[in-house]
């Protein structure tokens, strides 16, 4: 009546469904149900990847206030992974492991505990102002904070704090070759985080912006290598670094030059109407890297250890200027040939372009036409600018075409984005978005070498561009085929997570991520990680109060499976994925406790507990790793106190297995094997090793066969003895093995049914 | 030279720029640039969903190991929102509000915080069966608990702790009124948490089955009203309810019927062995409306204060039923008409179908062929079943089609899904999915009243399918279109946070979300929040070593915007989001400090910390809401103890105005008031009441404009007094509001522009 798995692979094999057929609807009734215009099919054909498709380019976006970063797909925008960076993830494992737990307690700021990032301009790599895709910076607003994530596993690997700022918004910028990552404040505060009245704003209140060196080598920042300018408490804003003929140099500009303190409650008119009362706040020029050799020269001040080239020094060395711009700016982009500098005005109407060559005749020249409150000399902005473009309402940031002078500026208050040829300062075409559009991002926009093709608007409302999910909506990521004279608009993409503000994109083909880690690979590192262990070397090591397990974890089952602690010992485990096939991640969990940890194939981590109730917890695998998945399971026995010192006990048994139970089990394997051998045949007799996935699937599958084959060296061995109990579970496990063996072999067949193999061996 | 927006608002609203043209690129080209066929260009017609557009049903995805709910659109795939259930979000503010803390307090086990969840199964609240779109439920295995979400809002409302069990799987399923939400075990313990040695499991482990009342009218599981069943130490896995004719009963299965404990480190053949040896299982039959009478008539032993209904009770009452099924289920379906149930057994190749008649004519007759070795009696497999049906490799979940006696079972080990006619005992069709398919979910799928047209495949191993992004990849939620007779594959989903187990899918007319909350609600509980405040009450409430700060939000301040306290304080801030436009939510968060609210309109919500140092703390919206979103800041001033006797001080003036600068401004307001009169001329020309989205719109801009006119009033009264410094800020303030309106009165202008409004009056 019944007949399981191993009585019929071969027969089920031969039921030989079809994969496809034609479908019963035509393009045209599908158009006409879906209510699909031409266009519409055609932003369709420009969008969808079918299966196993790959996307041009990968878009990184700031999560803002998840604290993550979100990757997607261009065009397909579909969301590929969410990277934990400032909050934690169980997942990812983020947060629960032990390895990042250290990131994260690297991540408080003046002790507190801090649980999420407000993410806001994500930077990958540059290598000759390119993107390079070895490493990606995100800032923290909230917290000042730079988040470091390796682009080899898309994991975080650093946190570091700021140790002047209160707050900060222009980061992550970086200087052509990486050599720093540009964080600039945004709220003045004192610098150090210290106090001072409100009354003493104009007098002890400041910004600053740091620039944190890179080491690419340790794919690391190294704080001590790290400085600060010292500026006026303008409200600083969003940066930029120079490149090419203006490499060497960074923007950064500001909003609140009026240095506006509000108190709606005491009567004063709130910080929106004092703080965007002129018509003009400052563009910081700065020159880096004269100030790298001050800051190399010892020209600073400690602030909380951390070196800072004060305003005067600044001054005195030649290394900030000021140039008025527009009404709020928000965004300043500096263009791909770095021979200008683009800032949008919030409240103004104008692309102001500004041309490099210009700011530094002047510079050169001292031909300035005054001094801030500060002593900071300001550059005359009719003797800077090369261009002003009337563009529309709300000018926010600027991206860049491939095809040269060509620009895209964002308009908020307009909901549209703006094509222009800021060299020839002419509209070329504008667009509408949906709503109220912050950000934009053209594929490697910010870049030397801009790519083209596509732009994302990233609107900040979407109100009624999707199905309704309650108050808090989505926000509205729109796909602009930019590759035309004129923009089409071609996709909405909801962002189900966090409010991202920017967004930067890179060519697929630059990045190269790993698949697995090396053997015993501290993720968290990179490093090799000091608790791995091999298969067969796995332990438990106990200390008094203590107990360190030294765990591997394969299909399906954890070794040790049992462990046993008692009441008020701290336990660890250290678990090595001893995997090598790809996407085989396994995680841990230990019933009612805060842990979770994500192994991928070749990863070491370590799950910590207090131990501070006896009881029987399970731990089991919490990624569906197998069929046999479910029963990936443990127990972490916890023994009260008193109970300590007995010795350990062997599990009761729920069933007996006689001779006649391990001859059909016997039987099994061996029927079970005849199906394997045919889909081995049916395998190498194609030209399979044309296939790299199907090298891979076989590569593991004869891993499983060679673990099958030790099995079955202790199913023989306990029947020599006639222990028919450990002979029939062994034989089990041995069948165990060949099922997984069975699962992967029946991918690489399908694989290469569908992906048109040859026989050419019979 | 430059040009500020006041002064060509209407300047650029005569560019006239068009919003379309022709691409440059034909429907042809683009397909072979994308090398799309037209198989893949019918995919894409059915799938792709143009801006603005809405899905016609709304998937509700576990996030897995997440802790959180995954919301998408079919057909179109796109994720609409993550919805925090046990994980801290600070997006959503959900474990950084005081509000949702509570729920997160409710949800310690032991005494243990627990900052994630491994979810596996969403249900939604059923009425005869039949999806109703009001609350959804989701279980968490590893600390024993349920989550209960809000369908109005979208948000996570309660927690419970199941209060027995160590861990569970088989939840949540709702019975066909949702009279109670079911809750199975998963690996066994000592029922209330308690310890018993390894060698005492099949004495000591047990399972248990928990059947919580759910309040309909509250939203509210009640613990008070809720009991268990004991159940023996197999190892017990999915339920789900009867329906129609099988009301009122349940099914659970199980796998592990060995009731086998590894050891693998001392020599044991590993779980996944022992737990696999025998070829069937048992599923549980249930009556729980007669448990639910003899639960209520007090025959329950109390355990952790929580009524249960022990082994022997449930067999001297004839509660619990017990027959084979095949070799490690998995999924237990019961088909729309509640006649059958469906197992897959994972190691099996058929799917057992079970006709419930004929379990219930052998329980009425006592026709059992034995009893487990707990007492419980065994229907005979023979005598139940229906029917076996042989599908391939691996069965494990069914989901049913709105065509009678369809059926859908995934393949884990084919990687295939098998449609099928469980009546006939006939396969209909099989489609290969990528790769490793755990459950499966067809539209309403689960309900009497299955909806057809979609299936989605929940891949547990994408491998090559996507760009890649590390060695922690990707699932794979494949959509099919099951509306014609052979299944077609249409799209491929990355799954970009944690490892979906269950989906289930609604209707999206079903659902009714709210757009804002009534004024002053705690969204966490529903109600009206105690601390909210209406603008114009905002306040400071100081008593010894605390300050209380009720405070509102509207674009672009806060009021109060400047917050004094002591070095040591506790300061609670409870902010109301005073908005009534959809979409406008509020962020907020103290800079350093591990605080983050989400405020959308009409919600109130409150963040609190330790003022455990002194400094001064910049706070601000964290949600891009407006254009001088930026601005929307003020100042928490912690001073130092010695400090705390001074009076306030005054903040400090950036910049002095005189009576020019109030002149010039007061012109600029009367420009742009022109130029906003101008737009409102425009939309009330037109027909716009017929657009339910600018009815909206022209209510927040008058909003707005209201706003302006108290601000005006500011303004002259300062000019009365020729005080030109407030009358200039003031006359500032005026104008944000103005600008506000502009921006709100310019998207319902390009709306109806879009959307073919017609000029009805001049």
């Amino acid at each position: 009546m019944r007949s399981t798995l191993k009585l019929s692979v071969a027969a089920i094999a031969l039921l030989g469904f079809g994969a496809t057929a034609a479908s019963a609807e035509t393009l045209d009734e599908v158009m006409k149900r879906r209510n699909l215009s031409q266009k519409d099919l055609l932003s369709a054909a420009k969008t969808y990847t079918p299966s196993g498709g790959r996307d041009e380019f990968i878009a990184f976006s700031s999560g803002g206030q998840s604290g993550q970063i979100m990757v997607y797909g261009v065009p397909s925008m579909r969301i590929l992974k969410y990277i934990s960076v400032f909050t934690p993830e169980p997942w990812q494992g983020f947060g629960f492991d032990e390895e990042s737990k250290k990131i994260l307690d690297d991540a408080k700021v003046d002790g507190r505990t801090i649980q999420w990032g407000d993410t806001h301009h994500p930077a990958i790599t540059e290598t000759n102002g390119e993107m390079d895709g070895q490493y990606l910076f995100i800032n923290d607003k909230s917290a000042p904070r730079i988040g470091v994530i390796s682009l080899h596993d898309f994991e975080t690997q650093q946190i570091v704090v700021n140790p002047i700022l209160q707050s900060e918004h222009g980061g992550t910028f970086v200087t052509p070759n990486s050599e720093y990552v540009i964080e600039a404040a945004q709220y003045p505060g004192v610098l150090g985080r210290g106090y001072a009245p409100l009354s003493e704003f104009n007098e002890k209140f400041r910004g600053a912006v740091t620039y944190w060196k890179f080491n690419r080598e340790k794919g690391r920042i190294e704080p001590e290598n790290s400085f600060s300018i010292e500026l006026p408490p303008y409200t600083q804003d969003l940066s930029d670094a120079g490149k090419l003929v203006s490499d060497g140099w960074s923007f950064t500009n500001s909003f609140c030059a009026e240095r506006y303190v509000g108190g709606i409650e005491s009567g004063r008119p709130p910080f929106e109407a004092g703080c965007s009362s002129n018509d003009t706040d400052f563009l910081h020029v700065i020159n880096w890297r004269k100030a790298e050799e001050v800051y190399k020269a010892g020209k600073v001040t400690m602030i909380n250890n951390h070196p800072v080239i004060t305003l005067q020094t600044a001054i005195d060395e030649g290394l900030v200027f000021l140039i008025a711009e527009p009404k709020s700016p928000h965004g300043v982009d500096v263009t791909p040939d770095g021979k200008y500098i683009i800032v949008g005005g919030k409240l103004d109407t104008q692309a102001s372009v500004y041309s490099f060559e210009k700011v530094k005749a002047a510079i050169d020249a001292k031909n300035f036409v005054g001094k801030d409150a500060y002593g900071l000399p300001i550059i005359d902005m009719k003797v800077a600018l090369h261009k002003q473009i009337a563009l529309g309402l709300g000018p926010l940031h600027t991206q860049f075409d491939s095809k040269p002078c060509v620009a895209y500026t964002s308009l908020y208050v307009d909901s549209q984005v703006a094509k222009y040829d800021y060299c020839e300062g002419k509209v070329l075409d504008k667009i509408s978005v949906h709503y109220n559009i912050g950000h934009l991002v053209a594929m490697e926009g910010e870049s030397t070498k801009p790519k083209g093709k596509y732009l994302v608007a990233l609107n900040k409302l979407a109100i009624d561009r999707f199905n309704p999910v309650g108050p808090l909506h989505p926000q509205n990521h729109q796909l602009i085929d930019i590759s035309g004279d004129k923009m089409e608009l071609v996709y909405d993409m909801p962002v189900p997570l966090g409010e991202p503000h920017y967004v930067t994109a890179i060519s697929a083909e630059k990045l190269k991520p790993l698949v697995r880690y090396k053997y015993g690979t501290d993720s968290r590192t990179g490093q090799d990680h000091a608790d791995a262990v091999r298969p067969g070397s796995e332990k438990i090591v106990r200390s008094p109060g203590k107990v360190d397990v030294y765990m591997t974890a394969i299909r399906s089952h954890f070794t040790p499976e049992i462990v046993e602690v008692e009441e008020g010992d701290d336990v660890a485990f250290h678990i090595t994925n001893s995997e090598r096939a790809e996407d085989e991640t396994h995680g841990f969990s230990v019933s009612t406790y805060n842990v979770n940890l994500s192994l991928e194939p070749g990863k070491t981590a370590t799950a910590r507990l207090k131990a501070d109730k006896a009881g029987v917890f399970s731990f089991y695998c919490t990624e569906f790793c197998s069929a046999l998945h479910l029963e990936m399971e443990g127990y972490l026995v916890v023994k009260p106190k008193g109970l300590a010192q007995q010795a350990a006990t062997s599990p009761s048994e729920g069933r007996s297995y006689t001779k006649a139970d391990f001859d059909k089990q016997y039987k099994t394997n061996n029927d079970t094997q005849a199906v394997i051998d045919a889909v081995v045949k049916y395998i190498t007799s194609t030209n399979f090793k044309d296939f790299p996935t199907v090298v891979a699937l076989v590569e593991d599958a004869t891993d499983q066969l060679n673990f099958a084959k030790d099995a079955k060296a202790k199913t023989d061995a306990a029947a020599e003895k006639q222990d028919w109990q450990q002979a029939t579970l062994w034989a089990g496990q041995w069948w165990q093995y060949q099922v997984k063996a069975a699962d992967i072999g029946l991918r690489a067949k399908t694989f290469l049914e569908q992906n048109g193999a040859k026989v050419v061996a019979k």
